[in-house]
């Protein structure tokens, strides 16, 4: 472990540096990444191919998402009003005390941890949204390389380094530490001292044991786990009385996309128990027959997926549905399945409510909508949450959608959950154990703010201000002043 | 413990109604609190004189600032741009994909345990910064009453059960427990499932072991422990040349204001051992010597001051500058006491990195500048930092700036960190141990914070939107529209 002590050093050492580069710097430094994978081309995309078993077309279009997260960053550090900037004046002639000058602004944390996720191998691993966010905060990264796809993050991490190089960023700016498979390493990077916050997406065991670990230290720091999550769907009766089938080919469709590897994955569907849901689940499940199986992301993760689904399926009154007829060629695709179970027997068996990580869904038979709102109430924190409903049950049922608001990060309305769009209004991030800290995003500009705290100023001399702060702003943000926003 | 289940339940009832009361709802029931807690009058004031032996100046100020907050988060309610609302509008004819409308806004979490100070038996207890903005952002709120001034606590916990009931707010939007000075009561506040996030202002044993709690729960859950601090105070030594005298006047007042009891009381000053050194040390100790012992809070916080006061002075090579020396009339008056010691013994002792809770203050005498830096560099985190130096200094020195920096909320320039106004801009919160969470602020608007978490809505009819998220911005209020902010 030396030689990881020795990058924690040169990484604190970095943010000394690299916490007063300006934003218009910080901006260059991204947009050079993104210029740097893009100039890996297709022998990235390749290396991926062979390490996920992700087909090209998702690879171009992850590779996409991740420079254009990397643009994202750029753009908000250039606008530069993210740093939430707020001057109170003072005034002098107060009585009975003089007002004091304030101004407080965000400002970096230090080194940033980041565990990449096995299924994003570029927009949440290397230089995904977590390595993006934190570099743009002002926070040096040092990262864990995921086993399942070695080469493709060291790839990855040597574009990053050869876009600090050639914008003249500090040495230690970023590192990326080969840890293999075992815990000890990742162990070793959250328990040092200079490691100041923590980045992982991946499964519930790995995320909590993180978490658990960074309390346990002698200085806690935050951890930011994006874990499981079910993403419960609900079908209303009578939406489902106009529309089961159109429903149901939406849902085939994203219950099945990407081998279902995706943490917004629609794992939970909830319906009142009549002749529409009946419908519903006969077109579901004609649809889920037909799916093509696909490999999946590894060995281990369909092993994973299996032994879960053969779980889910041996639990007393549950129904398979369906599952695909079309012949497998290797053995590590996925089978798509649809399960069904009756609201009672869900109610009292926690195994049913836990995430199978692949394209699987069950459905929960209530018999009203008394009990599909009990169950409901009685489902953990998630991601998102989905409501397939008609206008007007959306509104003569609010006690409904404020159950499904109290357990998710997103509500989503007549849609899917899959597809999280990367903007300033997205929420990915829900109440535990969906994710270790709700109030915080993993995806959009917004989640920059993991990686920062407020710091305040006292009768600060104006031309010793950061340029955020000063009388003239020169940067020309949007700032509070004397309790007014402006620019 | 039955009892405050009850109250626990009742409360989360209360949270099913309180969320959706509007900002203008919310902002009446609290000036109503502001008026319920004036027309206590004298009565409350007398009350809290006789238990915490604070003046009745000093009590009427502190009322004073307590109203000023309730009255500034209803400001902040009035005018509704705090909920950091943001708007991506869909784009159907996107490619490759459609864009889906998302709208996102932050929303409380649910039911806060507040514990409250000792020393701010108003601003920071049952009707303090806490409450205040954990009502403010919509949360109900549950205070275990300090045993410390328990009368104190009950007069203004039925003040705003007043205040709730004549503006309509739901049954358990606010309860008080009585628990006395045992732990038990608030471990099973801290633990109950019900409970959402903690507020907290004291000892860092006390809030560190409920930070330990809550993260031990099967859901863990945000503590924001405010704790100790002391608060380091650098002179450079161009400062001293110029104004040794006056700043030993500020700092004798600084270090003895309210008994030194308070959370931002200057209990550590290092300078640069010199002639000019020598001369703030002779002047601070002729005030410290004629202050006039003040009775401390309770017996408990005057043994605690006395017997770390004793342990301080009795480590090797500690000087005693000075005492007061005015009889005191009474025991649990607190004696002024300042004292000195090397810069290589203090490094090397970590008791005297600890806080002395009264009016204390260790002097650290440097070799060098470099030493100064060195002995920065080895101090935890702090809510605050002081710089006494001259504008030249600030400029020459910015590996001073920057260490001090780096360990705390708030850094001052030319002035004492006593005194902590209540605005936009101030950080009340620093770096681990001096708070468990340096992303929020325990002071000013920006408190609201600490108790909301971002919500997303997809694809929702604008009608049935919360009002703050509507294309016609009923509210009137700034919000991120398409990546631009507007009103």
């Amino acid at each position: 472990m030396e030689s990881i002590h020795q990058i924690m050093r040169q990484s604190a050492e970095a943010f000394q540096v690299y916490r007063k580069v300006s934003g218009k710097e910080k901006a260059r430094f991204l947009r050079a990444i993104a210029e740097e994978i893009e100039a890996l081309g297709m022998a990235l995309i390749q290396t991926t191919m062979e390490e996920t078993n992700l087909p090209e077309a998702r690879l171009l279009g992850e590779r996409g998402r991740t420079i254009f997260q990397c643009k994202m960053f750029a753009d908000l550090l250039e606008e530069g009003s993210w740093v939430e900037a707020r001057i109170d004046t003072a005034d002098l002639a107060r009585t009975p005390l003089p007002k004091v000058d304030i101004r407080k602004m965000l400002v970096p944390i230090g080194t940033v941890v980041v565990f990449g996720a096995s299924n994003f191998p570029y927009a949440y691993s290397t230089a995904g949204g977590d390595t993006a966010s934190a570099l743009a905060a002002g926070c040096p990264v040092v990262v864990k390389g995921h086993p399942a796809h070695a080469r493709t993050s060291t790839m990855v991490a040597e574009a990053i380094l050869r876009a600090a190089e050639r914008t003249g960023m500090p040495k230690g700016v970023f590192a990326h530490v080969d840890g293999g498979n075992g815990f000890e390493v990742g162990k070793y990077l959250v328990m040092h001292p200079l490691t100041k916050a923590v980045g992982f997406t991946g499964s519930f065991i790995g995320g909590k044991a993180l978490f658990d670990l960074a309390n346990q230290r002698p200085e806690p720091i935050p951890v930011f786990s994006e874990m499981g999550s079910i993403n419960p769907v609900v079908l209303m009766p009578e939406k489902m009385s106009v529309a089961s089938e159109d429903v149901a080919l939406k849902y085939a469709a994203s219950i099945t996309q990407g081998a279902g590897q995706f943490c917004t994955n629609p794992g939970l569907i909830l319906g009142v128990d009549n002749a529409d849901l009946s419908n519903f689940i006969k077109v579901l499940a004609k649809e889920i027959e037909q799916i093509v199986p696909v490999k999946m992301l590894n060995a281990g993760i369909y092993q994973n997926y299996e032994s879960k689904r053969v779980v889910a399926l041996s639990q007393e009154n549950v129904i398979a549905e369906a599952e695909s007829l079309i012949e497998r060629t290797e053995t590590i695709q996925a089978v798509s399945t649809v399960a069904s179970v009756d609201a009672d027997t869900f109610l009292d068996n926690p195994t049913l409510h836990q995430e199978v990580f692949g394209p699987f869904s069950l459905l929960v038979k209530c018999k009203d909508e008394a009990q599909l709102l009990t169950v409901i109430q009685h489902l953990e924190g998630q991601l998102t949450t989905t409501l397939m409903a008609t206008e007007a049950e959306l509104s003569t049922h609010p006690e409904i959608v404020d159950a499904l608001r109290s357990i998710c990060g997103r509500l989503i309305f007549d849609g899917v959950p899959t597809g999280v769009e990367v903007c300033f209004a997205m929420q990915h991030g829900g109440p535990f154990p969906a994710c270790t800290d709700a109030r915080f995003s993993a995806v959009g500009p917004d989640a920059i703010k993991r990686f920062v705290r407020p710091a305040s100023f006292q009768n600060f001399p104006n031309s010793l201000l950061p340029a955020e702060l000063q009388n003239e702003n020169p940067l020309n943000i949007w700032r509070m002043v004397d309790n007014n926003w402006q620019k």
